[in-house]
């Protein structure tokens, strides 16, 4: 039976008579000697065997290969002088093996070497075929160990702090689409008829409340069937909490409470509280985005009032149409930015273009407070609005003023794409900052130009600000999202427990009362049967451990992850199944691969 | 803010302002004094309000109907002498009401009263359809947080003391059905392919082991589409674990200590150890069953040699034929047990005919060990037979003996039943035992005699006796399955770790090595690149729950079952779904609703 993990051994344990299991990450043979880096889920340690100390293990260890895996007995040692590696956690020690056991060895060319660093180039679709070697690797293996603590951090604040109750929800429920589209079920037992796998455990963590459950959370699969962008699974893990008799206030104190304890544990880092809020309108004014990165400055200023009668037309008539002027103003700009940068087929307009910007106008500000900007700003604008323009937007000598000028979501969208490649490019960030931060107050809708109605901007289920009541359409809602170094990990609201505002919302986003009752009937019965004031929160699980790990993608903190087209190289899902399973269910694919 | 739950209050917190939250469960008027007992997760506490000590909060109290959300400060009191209530926890206490807010009403009429015992008696179909009313209810709710106490205690045992890390598998995954159905799911993104979800993640788990996760734990969804039974629901939840590197008895140590555990932290009980463990053969000897009830006798004897010569055919017949004769003797059974109930239509027989026997012979003993029975045993016994049988089966006056004979699986399935049902009928049943016991040594395979091939008894991936390789047929397993009071709450097994073995065993049950490549080409290559010894065990967790809780139906240990109709009652789960949806997704219902 295993004494230690390899990796756990250290100067503590010279003397003592060990026995290991683990895969030879590396075998060397130096004159006669053979060392093998022994590597179990701990970490590394170095084997030795030789004719003269070890006689009865050297033939096995001459045999061995990488990857094999063998069982090992010997004697801890302290290495010589002259090879103590103080990169190794064991680096003191080294084991004498008297015995070694091959228990399988390596029958076939490895694809990627483990232990080399060169595993980290290789492309990533051979990793995800051989995901059981890509998670042998001591990053990813560290990934999903750091993964394990985060959840197990929130597991222990939720039950042992604050008196949560895991509770599991349904896999197999009913398709409500709301935004994403719904992966389908068929169901044999009852044919014709589908279920849904879940987007959320949104509606029955609030019937939980109606039960009067109080505190629930749950580590949930969700699922949701989009076409994958770099940081989306079709199945993703979220961290789902709902509280009742809460109000915003303590719902925020407690997420303060619970994320710093996760810092803690996880990283050893003491967060200070609380943390940072920003109304939605001051995070869209001030950064152009809901989910602001503040590890660095470079604030956006509203200038329409400055320029909106200036003969400058882009100026003026971006305002007159009900759009807006703003800068981004940067110091030190006018020496680190080019105007190739900043023209047509540059990389900061390349930015804008692709957030639907025409383009950059922009002002250099010099020595003694000259401005050096096209004719055609400079000769519309007045020299009082000039001195308004440097006043307002705190221009010294050195800063470049970068403008957006149109309808109010193309600037900000634009100008938050070129600040935060500005962030990167002229090192901006610092690195080790951890800037969390509450954006609340989120207006309750938001305008789908295609399907020209309302949408809610989080779900329907969200409350509106009390005080708001009167035109639900323009209301506040009572939602905070939590922002991690400019991504956001968690949103939340307290939500609707009264069936009147309900039923407003659901008119608000345009679905009838008969297609309210068919959809949620449930939900608006539960209404009158005593719902108690609630609220709650999600938190997207892969991406905070994704943040934590230092990772740049949430496939890096999950053991099975799916390809960008949605499927599992190693198993090859999806596949194609039996004409007799698809009989049984009564359904039938429609595609035909001949006409593509 | 909520300052104590209801059900905390106790006599040290005589003198205090608290502030409550909680649904009015019952309330009651008394000459002019209002009694409300108000309910949150904890428990209930007596809420009172006159007209002369709380003059503020009793037009309010009187307004209030039962299931009103309601808030309540108040100063807790000592009751009178002659209303202490030792029932209730709180029953020491009350709470004078300075203010009660209403913070949601009932507005309809309630489909059962929650405060009643009655709703114990509402069918089942009402309680699921208001599943989130029957959750306010103190047993379900009582049941589920025990829930989560078993829960919350492996995950302590696992991770504290025995360095467990839980990791997430994919719930879409690929169907590879064996056995049960698969639930399929058609991706949009690769049409006219399908996921499945997993009916376990038995696959995912080996090759976490050869990833070197070393031990590996998830409580797992898992899902299988099968005509539905009293204990079965189309998704349910397993504690899943595997380990490398431990032997079988390793395997179960750990284990028996963590079961131990569990009663010890939800049930207070300290269970011994080690558990007592029968093979497969002599779980089948002794009681015809591999998960026997031990909690009482009864156990079968094999006469076979005894009768094989007799006259009496339908005993020598039997033996002959290759089957077997066994009787089940029942102290007492000879005035407890009746004639009638042992011949054709009586209770005893459709037990065992329901299991496929003819009928059950049988003898009773009387005073001086004469025997009583049908002239065809009695006439065609010799009188050493006789003596053998009375001596064999410990018979002593009084004793019934029953017989079956027959082919084995008919004999051991009747009598098994017939011996479950005596246990119950003839009060052999001792309630409050605790017996668990794990069997052992199974055979690899049976025989499928409508496929007319072998089959696993557990699954494919069982490693063989190391001792029985020469016939892989006639193998048993290194499986162990763990029953309590005669009820299978987990199984397990040593794994397959070398392609070879693998290959042997997917041929034994018919499976082609194209076949095996096709299906599991990802598992076989994984065994060529050092795949470690390694062993697992799945727990049944609503199947334990159920038994901890003292239920009889798992429907009432999950928050939201399906029906054995495989529907959600409650969302109304399948649902029919968009024709857009299928049409996105490429598939359609073949269903034609006018043919039934």
């Amino acid at each position: 039976m295993r004494t230690y993990y390899c990796g756990d051994l250290r100067n503590s344990n010279i003397g003592e008579t060990v026995t290991l299991y683990g895969w030879v990450d590396r075998r060397r043979d130096h004159g006669g000697v053979v060392f093998l880096d022994v590597r179990d889920r701990a970490g590394i340690i170095q084997i030795v065997s030789d004719p003269e100390r070890t006689p009865d293990s050297y033939p096995q260890a001459e045999s061995i290969r990488n990857e094999y895996v063998i069982k090992v007995t010997g004697r801890v040692s302290q290495r010589p002088e002259d090879s103590l590696n103080p990169n190794l956690p064991t680096g003191d020690v080294e084991v004498y093996a008297d015995a070694i056991e091959v228990l399988n060895a390596v029958r076939k060319q490895l694809p990627f070497q483990i232990s080399s660093e060169e595993a980290d180039t290789v492309r990533e679709n051979i990793r995800l075929k051989y995901r059981y070697l890509d998670l042998r690797r001591d990053r990813l293996n560290k990934n999903l160990h750091l993964r394990h603590q985060v959840v197990k951090a929130i597991r222990r604040f939720l039950e042992d702090e604050e008196n949560f109750a895991e509770v599991e929800t349904p896999i197999l429920t009913r398709s409500t689409p709301e935004g994403a589209r719904d992966y389908l079920v068929p169901s044999r037992v009852n044919p014709g008829q589908w279920f849904a796998l879940p987007q959320s455990p949104q509606l029955f963590k609030q019937l939980l409340m109606v039960s009067g459950f109080d505190r629930y959370y749950q580590i949930a699969r969700c699922f949701r069937d989009e076409d994958l962008r770099a940081d989306r699974q079709p199945e993703f893990t979220q961290l789902d909490m709902e509280m009742s008799f809460l109000s915003e206030d303590e719902i925020i104190d407690l997420n303060e409470r619970l994320v710093c304890h996760i810092f803690k544990q996880v990283k050893g880092i003491e967060l200070s509280r609380p943390f940072p809020r920003l109304t939605y309108n001051e995070a869209m004014a001030k950064y152009g985005t809901d989910r602001p990165d503040t590890r660095f400055g470079l604030e956006l200023v509203n200038v329409s009032d400055i320029v909106q009668d200036s003969g400058f037309k882009v100026f003026s008539g971006a305002v007159k149409s009900g759009g807006l002027v703003k800068v981004l103003p940067i110091p030190g700009g006018n020496e680190q930015i080019s105007n190739v940068q900043i023209k047509t087929g540059g990389d900061l307009f390349k930015e804008a273009a692709a957030a639907g910007a025409k383009g950059l106008a922009y002002v250099r500000v010099r020595e003694g407070m000259e401005i050096d900007t096209i004719g055609a700003i400079k000769d519309n604008l007045t020299e009082e609005q000039k001195a308004e323009l440097l006043r307002r937007t705190g221009a010294k000598p050195g800063h470049l003023l970068l403008f957006g000028a149109g309808d109010t979501i193309t600037v900000n969208k634009s100008l938050d794409r070129v600040r935060q490649v500005l962030g990167e490019e002229l090192n901006l960030i610092d690195e080790t900052a951890i800037n969390l931060l509450w954006v609340t107050e989120f207006p309750m809708f938001e305008w789908n130009p295609d399907e020209k109605r309302l949408e809610s901007l989080h779900h329907p289920f969200t409350a509106p600000n009390s005080e708001d009541l009167d035109d639900i359409k323009t209301a506040r809602a009572r939602a905070y999202d939590l922002v991690y170094n400019g991504i956001e990990i968690g949103g939340g609201s307290l939500r609707i427990y009264q069936r009147d505002i309900q039923e407003k919302v659901f008119a608000a986003i345009g679905l009838s009362l008969e297609k309210a009752e068919e959809k949620f009937g449930f939900l608006l019965e539960a209404f009158d049967f005593g719902t108690p004031p609630h609220g709650g929160i999600a938190y997207g699980l892969d991406r905070l451990v994704m943040l934590l790990a230092g990772e740049d993608s949430i496939r890096d903190v999950i053991a099975f992850p799916k390809t960008q087209q949605a499927s599992c190289l190693l198993t090859e899902a999806p596949g194609t199944v039996d004409e007799k399973q698809l009989k049984e269910l009564y359904v039938a694919s429609t595609y035909d691969s001949e006409m593509e």
